[in-house]
């Protein structure tokens, strides 16, 4: 039978979780390890215990709230997301996976079922990364990308260390972070692009996660004064960086029919009116399903930035700053949560993420997917993140219904 | 007959004057009412008082040395520049020629030389404008550009008032700034561009300066997530000031055979390698010593803006904030400096300013000259700045016969 969760209790839960950090102007302020981010975790705590959750935390702060299953050596069904923050961000990007996942565990409980396997509901650490680079930082040591070592000595832009804040906060606990055995993860987001709501579907049926590669680039040319200096005595970082902005934008719309192309970061120096530009440092992000696709780019782009520096008299450098693979999730899995959305009767998109999630790393360790639910314009990582509250319901149904097929037994008590 | 400086002394002054505000490489951090303003001011009245100058400050900051003529009622010839630096600017930017105005009335003092005319030596407040804008605030409110009050009301970026800063540092005189009767005004300053050093001359004649136009312009789109968003459904920023970067180049290099234009600042926000550029803050710079070539090149990139935020699906402004008119020197006080470099036997070009100068301002008081010395790759506004000494000297010295020969009755006491 069809189950669904309390819109109340959610909608409660989801209002009191979002005045942790609150802005002015209506999101949220909660990066990573931050004081905001350690209320949020403590509030997750409480709740996770109210709601009779086993917790356990470690290495690298992820949060885990464990339900006995009948039969309790089995592999978990592991659900969540993150609670992290942009700098002022949204408040439904992470917190809706987490809270949905209580919410599942919470319905559960109303409803006195038991299900066959244990169903545990994490937070993630670190996985926006605004503070403290790379992102997906706790799901990626917990797929064994990362160890706590590194982890702990990654550094913020005041020089504070990832392992001491995580420590000041309270959250540097003991069990080891690693992959272990999981029936499989389901998370539950919002989607942070226009095709759902474009659709008019409450769901999105996620069947993987495209690659993306990061270049950190810069140009270095001659800071002259903007008045005496000839055009053709000129080394403009600036000029150069211009051509790059532009190629960019060419080979996303040439290079693969899903591929895209950002330069979304450039610091200028000196950066006065009156100063012809002599270094400029800007990054790359190029992303697409097909990976073959994305180092093209990265190469092409390559290419155009040494044209650039060639034709402007500037040196150059270009560096992968990060590389992940796209990831195709669980074929059987993802048919489980279109098999929950059609029982649910809910009108669902299947597509491919373009932004990074935990579930790319959690893909690594066990059978993985991802619900999603629509972004009204499309807007994410700002104050103006915004899903209908009916379609987070939906959502978190589509969640529940399909965490209960895959840890079983719950016919039983129904 | 021909007189010369003592290198020497110049030497010894120039070198204890840049003991204030010196910085790791070699440059000076003195920015206007900076207390390193105050301490180089400061030793700046000391010398002007050991010389026998008798000493004035204006309202606006402006220091004036007199030393009286045969007939004190005559308009005095005034000499100088300023003494405020860039951020991390060089040792002979308006130093060269304070400390050269200063240096002539030396060497008159040696050779118990009487002018028939008096002779006074300036330092302007407030030539930069790297902490104050606009720049060449003294000498724009002593030609009637500014009024006190609006000097006063001005604020750094700390929020420090003009006028409050300048009674901090002990510099707010009581006499006007206002135009008076001058006879010249002579201006010995370093080019700042590559002329001279690759003509090989030590000494250029300037016959006028460049106008220009400053443009504070943005664009504002949509901060998008960099990997959900399809590439036509973007509204970045970043790509519409791309184009523009691309355009100024495009017009410098067609619009006149003097022009030159520069995009100089550049601020990208939220400025993170996975959004979409929502709004970026630009500057555009254009110069020409032909002003309707920089009003038609003010409008083209206008339409360039306005054309590339119509593509990109963005907003956009776009404001003058300064436009200054291209200034012609007084013919007959040129070729006085002109004379005076063929009686030394200096090599000179006869040039055309691309930066702004007090000179600019001047030049709408009374007859207005300049006398260049070359900037070693032509490189201003940076630590590296460096003029030869030897070219100093020279250049100190057409500036004491140009003097002469406009002061007048020299040739009596010689």
């Amino acid at each position: 039978m069809v189950r669904t969760v309390s819109s109340d209790r959610l909608r409660e839960r989801f209002e009191a979780f979002n005045e942790i950090g609150t802005t002015e102007r209506g999101g949220v302020n909660r990066p990573s390890l931050s004081d905001a981010n350690r209320r949020a975790r403590d509030t997750l705590v409480e709740w996770f215990e109210a709601a009779g959750l086993g917790v356990t935390v470690d290495e690298l702060g992820n949060i885990f709230g464990r339900r006995s299953g009948r039969n309790d050596d089995r592999s978990p069904v592991l659900v969540g997301s993150h609670v992290d923050s942009q700098y002022n961000g949204g408040r439904y990007d992470g917190v809706v996976g987490v809270l949905g996942g209580l919410e599942v565990v919470e319905t559960l409980n109303d409803a006195g079922i038991e299900t066959e396997r244990p169903i545990e509901v994490v937070a993630w650490s670190n996985e926006e990364g605004v503070r403290f680079q790379p992102d997906m930082l706790g799901s990626g040591a917990f797929a064994g990308k990362f160890d706590a070592d590194f982890a702990y000595d990654l550094t913020d832009k005041a020089g504070n260390r990832f392992g001491d804040e995580l420590e000041r906060i309270g959250y540097r606990g003991d069990a080891p972070c690693e992959p272990r055995d999981l029936h499989c993860y389901l998370e539950l987001h919002v989607e942070q692009g226009p095709k759902l709501a474009d659709a008019g579907h409450s769901v999105g049926v996620v069947e993987g996660v495209y690659g993306f590669v990061w270049l950190d680039a810069a140009f270095e040319g001659t800071a002259d004064h903007a008045g005496p200096t000839p055009m053709h005595q000129r080394h403009d970082a600036l000029v150069a960086t211009g051509d790059v902005v532009e190629a960019v934008r060419r080979i996303a719309g040439t290079g693969g029919d899903d591929l895209v192309g950002t330069v979304g970061s450039v610091d200028v120096s000196p950066n006065a009116i009156n100063v012809i530009p002599e270094r400029v440092d800007f990054t790359v992000d190029f992303r697409s399903y097909d990976d073959g696709t994305v180092e093209r780019a990265a190469e092409k782009v390559r290419k155009e930035i040494a044209h650039a520096a060639d034709r402007e008299g500037v040196d150059w450098e270009c560096e992968a700053v990060m590389r992940i693979e796209s990831q195709s999730f669980d074929d059987d899995l993802v048919e489980t949560v279109a098999g929950a959305a059609d029982d649910l009767d809910a009108e669902y998109t299947r597509l491919v993420s373009g932004a990074g999630h935990d579930a790319s790393y959690l893909n690594r360790v066990c059978p993985t997917a991802m619900v999603f639910v629509p972004s009204v314009d499309g807007v994410s990582h700002t104050e103006a993140e915004f899903t209908e509250w009916d379609d987070v319901v939906t959502g978190t149904n589509v969640l529940l219904n399909a965490v209960l097929a895959e840890a079983g037994g719950a016919a039983d008590a129904a």
